[in-house]
């Protein structure tokens, strides 16, 4: 399934090595304004280029086709895509024969009968997160003047001096995960649906919709688990709901109780590294080795915080729309 | 949103001081077994009675009122319900003017404008995952051979000597938390739905929906974000799909690879507790101070390993359904 | 599928001669009274009795479940339900054998693989429209001051003289279809959605899930094929949009433009009739004879104008609150 | 809503004038041969030239951006994109102050807060079905061997003779419109979902998103409301269940019954005509009088049939899945 939502409604399509990447956003109420230059932001905190990150270079230039009619939304589905440029050609079968562990190549290959396409991950590629971040510049706009931030707070399990982490990781062909922190400010009291649709079941579902996520945690999450009742409850402080601690995450019952959002999301280490790694030879039906070249993040991570806050700007957006929070016209 | 499932489709609706609990199943295939003795195991499971568990006693006696003919699925959907019987009638405005920390009281309010039924948390209560189970009982019908078991790994942060923990927090009026883990074995290879509907988004979406809950994880999951790439994959060892170890916890690419589904939940320690706290009173616009009476359960997460169990089985009967691995009729 | 809607979601099940029918409307908004009292009109409007229809009699008390507290809706998922009474216990295997022609016993037999309740049709019973009726009452709360009013405006080909039709076609154990009109008034302009989701779209859609409906139009609709644009346009008549006349039947481009809604039902004459008729006999595999006995409508079409009046009602209660023109709270 | 299916799925974007229209199909099997040219042939169908279409002339070349490697479908969504090439610079302001009669663009401007983009009809435009005719052409490969057919009827009210009838409205500068009898062939029973989406309900809703419809009747439809039971019953007569009539268009309890589907449309007379018409003129608040320039159908009935087809075969496309009767891989 590709789209997601139920009135701010996201369509998503395209492959790492194919033509390009794109996004269908329907139910973007109409009269915010839209241009191409609203995406530079968030697409080139996205992009790649610093240590650690894929050489790959693409200038993900979004294209507006439909949807806006002068720099405005009209309501109508807005259709967002980007060419792929810097596309490699060459031999995939190797992933065919020789399915890189901790990739979609196997089960990808199962799923679809052999037909998936193999180039750079085809659709299981972190490349079509870009589709996610371009619907995220919409949400953003859409559930303005909350604010979404996400940001690294700990990478290979250190919370400081991540630039160590990644230099080891790089010289030596591995890769490394991290975590995510988000928080989302400004909400009203109320969105999230009973049962369901609670919030934090909205937003892990899109999260873990990104590659290399294993992990989502709200307020103090796993930690809430080893503490009792009297330590772990937010005291409501004032008639706006404020707590005097968030140990919730800012949701309660599913519903947001009006402080912060906060929720933490695990990501693996990239699973393309070059280092030589077993793995079954298919074709040849004998365990095999595979040294992975190509070009790839050994920190992913470094890459996801607007893909978060995207996900996260999504769900919002929806919400406050079947919320009678945002109006549709 | 009390609906989940796209072929395979739970609806869940109920009070927990109302007349009643129950749950719609549609899309059940026909011809499958289904008595109301086949509910017996799980719903005990769920019961209350233990030390740390809620003294309140209700019989659980599921009534199947449809889709079932001569004790066989018919295809149509399937209603079953349950009656509430053990409800102490009480004044609950307390909770309107002094919503409990931790508690949905506050959010609900505000949300459905003060119409919400206060009495026992209402539909915001867990009393409403007895519906939950009693879909997965149907759901793990569906699905066999593929055995789904979930067990507490953790209860107030320690891993064993469980009771000393649970014995502790009812002498003190107080509440724990813990974490269950659950592990889907005889999983085929290829469910899970592109992009939106991985996996990982599914079984996440329907275990928040479970009140408590605040964080999940998949495989390794948070641990893996510390690991490099060369410890983190998981080597494939056989034509079959097996891996040696099993840090993606049975899913790569949102897709299952054919090891193990092992996913792992945090419950937060339950919010009412007879320790005083503090809140806000919002009719005499002060900070107050409240004791909540009533009929609890120290330790709520002894009763939801049925629930999360319920919560998987329901995703992978409907991922089969989608995937064609079992059949309509 | 046995839900409908985006916001405002209706669920039934149930079966005819089983233990009930019954529905959850989920996204009810809170705040509205409900009681009991409030279903009479509408279901003893669809109530048997009178000539032509089936002198089978229940009692139809509608039990409200969940989502209802102190008289008036909560936002949590209504249920209600209705038990069957007068059931007529009998040798149903009749119709597995020789299926009746016009009916879904031979459709629904080879779709549930011959697990279907065939009793009176089980959940293919036009019975089942009494929990679409039920969904309906509460819709028409939710639309006020919309008012939806359906009448029968031709029984067998005939405009007046209804009486006559039904009467003869009772004495020779024939049945009689009819045409049905809707018409909704007080539509705000704007209720529908682009493209797949235009007025008309779910209208028909749930128009043709209740039994015996063959053909629907709206404003003029088969006549307007024959027309010219200059005959069949509406001319806009005031700044509210009034059209001095109304071929549209009040929606344009799939959207309403404030004038009534008008729409034709086409119901086929009941299936069930005592007149013999040839129909395969699946088990001796041979062309048969069959008498249909049991209690039926002659003309359905008398009880149908609440059910379609509910229909219209549910689209509208779900396309005015994605349309924010009703608030959730 | 731009979305339409369960699991063969089809979202659709663009607008008349704006860059181009568009399709994503999600949940296409993997393994089906799918290039460019398998669009040549439904797609001159629906293209203009003939008397009494548009003037306007658009090469409608598809471009399958993604879904599709080395000719074939992979599994993941399937995007066709067709530029918008023959587009007219004009004032279109002038449909904003005097709405067309019978045109979406005063329900389309009052729901979109007059951001709706009003170049030839924007997103409400019958150009948007070429996007509908893109997912056909790859529906009907999916349901191979069905065939789809659907034929005009009746125009302007006449059985043959169409010709003049063309001929006569636009030398007076008037539009036509008239019925489409759609036939499927090669149906398996058991086809379509109980209550809410039965096969009528299914194919009346994505019909009537197409611009223009009025009316849609299965099986001998409007005329069954003026037969007897004892002549509208279709007598099964052998065990594959064929029926020595069709008067239910294949469709029993909304099941297929495994005869030929059939059902017909209306489609109203285009509403763009060059006859001057009277209408509001909202910017000086009088009636005023509009005379239609523009290229316009005379006859936009004669370009359907592809249009009908796709429709139908989205539908069986989806319900086949649903039912398991086309593998996923």
């Amino acid at each position: 399934v590709n789209s997601f939502g139920r009135i701010f409604r996201v369509t998503i399509f395209g492959e790492s090595h194919g033509k390009g990447i794109g996004v269908v956003v329907d139910g973007c109420p109409p009269g915010i304004s839209l241009t191409a230059y609203d995406f530079t932001k968030d697409l080139s905190r996205r992009k790649s280029g610093a240590l650690g990150t894929t050489p790959r270079s693409e200038d993900d230039a979004p294209e507006i086709l439909s949807g806006v009619y002068n720099d405005i939304t009209t309501g109508a589905p807005i259709m967002i895509q980007f060419q792929n440029r810097n596309t490699v050609s060459k031999d995939y079968s190797q992933f065919k024969d020789t399915p890189r562990p901790g990739h979609a190549d196997y089960t990808a290959d199962v799923k679809f009968g052999g037909f998936n396409d193999p180039r750079g991950g085809g659709h299981f590629s972190g490349r079509v997160t870009l589709a996610l971040v371009a619907a995220g510049v919409i949400a953003k706009k859409v559930i303005t003047p909350i604010v979404v931030l996400a940001e690294i707070i700990e990478l290979a399990g250190k919370k400081y001096s991540f630039e160590e982490s990644i230099s080891d990781a790089v010289k030596s062909g591995d890769s490394i995960g991290g975590i995510v922190e988000c928080r989302c400010a400004g909400i009203p009291v109320g969105c999230g649906e009973p049962f369901f649709d609670s919030v934090e079941s909205l937003i892990s579902h899109i999260v873990f919709s990104i590659p290399a996520v294993k992990g989502i945690e709200f307020g103090n999450g796993f930690s809430a688990a080893k503490l009792r009742g009297s330590g772990n409850n937010d005291l409501i402080a004032d008639s706006k709901g404020t707590t005097t601690t968030n140990n919730c995450g800012g949701i309660n019952g599913g519903i947001t109780n009006g402080n912060d959002i906060v929720f933490r999301t695990a990501f693996k280490p990239t699973p393309s590294i070059s280092v030589v790694q077993k793995t079954f030879n298919f074709k040849k039906n004998v365990l095999d080795s595979l040294s992975i070249e190509g070009r790839h993040d050994a920190c992913l991570v470094l890459r996801t915080p607007p893909v978060i806050e995207s996900a996260a700007s999504i769900v919002l957006a929806d919400l406050m729309m079947i919320n009678n929070l945002i109006n549709r016209r």
